[in-house]
């Protein structure tokens, strides 16, 4: 799965950057068994045998990773993470009443309305169904911020991320308790102080909708909805309930407040209601501020995801959006999934700016901001934005966002 | 990449344990956006707002998965994994000489011997090559125990782990230093206090090598060799050199202390080294010591992975090996990676013996321990131990290890 490089000149790559480092290679050239003359190292950790094996794992002191709290969300760092799985403790967070402390022995997921049979699931039912696995991204609907020229891909764009989740499928579920076929939507509602409640269509059970109760190998965090949420992979972050605790089925959604006075938006003299999906963007996350490159070999790269489906293709221009050409794609590209894509770049040292854009498999193409502003009206900005992200790269290789007009 | 299920019948699958839960329909049957009567709920979560939103997430109290330390290694908990990607804190260790504490900034990576031009690396350097991802595992040589019934998979075979890991290919930096074309092997060596040492063949820098300095998205973490080592996919553990601080190329093996006194074992009447590729091996995760089991629907999941490729095929019995069927294995399917697979059976309460065996893409089919002992002979036990694991289902439905003879 993994791409080899070796395309790219030696001398472009390095530049004169350790240049200076070229030991001399007759002393070094020590042969066999005996260890060569290194070079003294202050704090050599060789000469001091460190701690043993401990029962959980800590970070580097040198590395400090964190998620941006704000009062009703937390942000993922993406500029800091280097693949697609985001570590638990790192995944974004999005709530509404903050996060419970939930008793899985205490637990019960009822299911009734338009059912055969009207039944309560504790997390020890659930786990005796067939398991799945699937990776996906989850992406708050409102994830979208922009103002300022010192913003980091964090803080436009950190309310998305993405993780390994193991539990069963809704249809299974739905299969056991019967669903009547007068039914053409589903109640789900959580366990949180808010009692977070959205309706979705039936059709997205017999689909790909999951119970999930792991997440990355383990237990579900419980910012995640622990000991269980709803995963809706593709659909906009707050339907996919956490801590999910009643499922009603119905023949009409039940215009609760979550999918009427918000989680809606203005498309020119109407409001959009119930838009599920979310459409297809991409980011590059490095070079981006506030990271700073030199004239040369740069590798650019970054995250696509589209809520229909897999990434098709991702291009990057270099050039202001002249002209684009194909990044490279991480294997393997999963349906609904971050992608995480490469493109190298021989940077000549003059300003420009660099960006983005993704095609997914169903052939649409991320908008930029002008566009999206085209097709909605002015009155653009709350949910569902997902505009071509550009970066400012200065003559002395400081990269900054671009914000551009909302109006 | 999910899979559907829906082929069990629903009355098999929760048997009598939800039976007790079906709750009076009339009284739930409630319509429209009222919230129908829920019972009571002792400790109700949404009476009361959660905390908010945190810079590090933490796991729920009621989850404490561990490592099982002992003085040189800490073992996966495996039986409590309900996918493949190892969360960082949870990878297995074993290290000769503990974890050294690495200044990122100080570290430094040389490479000499047989090259155009002996170079130092630091960690920034590192970063600047064209970066690649693989999800692989790293698997220790003495990845075995053995002895008595009450072992979990932690006990029987922890020091597996898999990770999303972040790096550059090896070929990119050999190319760089530019490679004498009398050089076949390498030398790497760590910075901890056991200066860990292994010689490897050049072909597998050529292959799939890498110098990785990520792992799952962030840093690598200090037990896994912080801040950067090799990654040699599907070759042992030992030979992945944690915190990376030297590569000499050469001419011959170095036959240091790790490739001739340990990491070698009595194949008959001799002894073989240099045994890198993890052979195809799989355990049933669940059920496993100290589940225990109802008769009737049980979905039996496990891990399979080779060191040599894919896995191809996952066969389980329920039948102490009288007879096989084919597991169905959890897409995507990785080479030189931890494939998860599951099985649905219909336990009819009789006591038995559960097993599974993966044959590898290259048509290697995992060994009883039985056929082991003969082709190696009876001084088998050290390194390179992949036996098929038989799980003992009793009449109560426990479940228990079956430790077989080494003689």
């Amino acid at each position: 799965m993994s791409q080899k490089s070796g395309k790219i000149s030696r001398r472009t790559l390095l530049g004169g950057v350790i240049a200076a480092a070229v030991l001399p290679v007759g002393n070094l050239l020590a042969i066999g068994n005996s260890k060569p003359q290194l070079p003294a190292v202050a704090d050599d950790p060789t000469k001091t045998p460190g701690p043993g094996p401990s029962p959980l794992g800590r970070r580097s002191p040198f590395e400090n990773p964190v998620r941006k709290p704000s009062d009703i969300s937390s942000r993922t760092p993406l500029q800091d993470m280097h693949s697609t799985i985001t570590p638990a403790d790192l995944h974004f967070e999005r709530h509404h009443a903050g996060v419970p402390t939930i008793d899985p022995a205490k637990h019960e997921l009822l299911i009734h309305g338009l059912v055969g049979t009207a039944m309560k699931f504790t997390l020890a039912d659930l786990k005796k169904f067939p398991s799945v696995t699937r990776i996906c991204f989850i992406e708050c609907a409102g994830n979208f911020r922009t103002g300022k020229e010192e913003m980091t891909p964090q803080d436009i764009l950190g309310l998305t991320s993405q993780s390994e989740w193991t539990g069963v499928m809704l249809s299974t579920i739905f299969n056991e308790v019967g669903i009547d076929p007068t039914a053409k939507w589903f109640l789900a509602e959580g366990s949180d102080a808010a009692v977070m409640t959205r309706t979705i269509p039936l059709a997205k059970a017999w689909d790909d909708a999951m119970i999930v109760y792991a997440q990355n190998g383990e237990a579900i965090r419980p910012e995640q909805g622990y000991p269980m949420r709803l995963l809706l992979p593709g659909f906009e972050g707050n339907m996919n309930i956490k801590w999910l605790r009643r499922i009603e089925l119905s023949e009409e959604p039940y215009m609760t407040r979550e999918e009427t006075s918000k989680y809606t938006y203005p498309v020119k003299d109407k409001i959009r209601m119930f838009s599920f999906e979310l459409d297809a963007r991409s980011i590059i996350t490095y070079p981006s501020y506030p990271a700073k490159i030199a004239k040369g070999y740069v590798q650019i790269r970054g995250l696509a995801w589209s809520g229909r489906g897999k990434v098709n293709q991702v291009e990057v221009s270099t050039d202001k959006g002249q002209s684009w050409q194909k990044a490279v794609l991480q294997e393997p590209v999963l349906s609904k999934a971050h992608t995480y894509f490469r493109f190298d770049w021989d940077w000549n040292g003059e300003a420009t700016e660099i960006l983005s854009r993704v095609t997914d498999e169903t052939g649409y193409l991320q908008p930029t901001l002008k566009q999206l502003i085209e097709a909605r009206g002015p009155n653009i900005g709350g949910y569902h934005m997902n505009p071509v992200t550009t970066w400012q790269i200065k003559q002395d290789g400081s990269v900054l966002f671009k914000p551009e007009p909302l109006k």
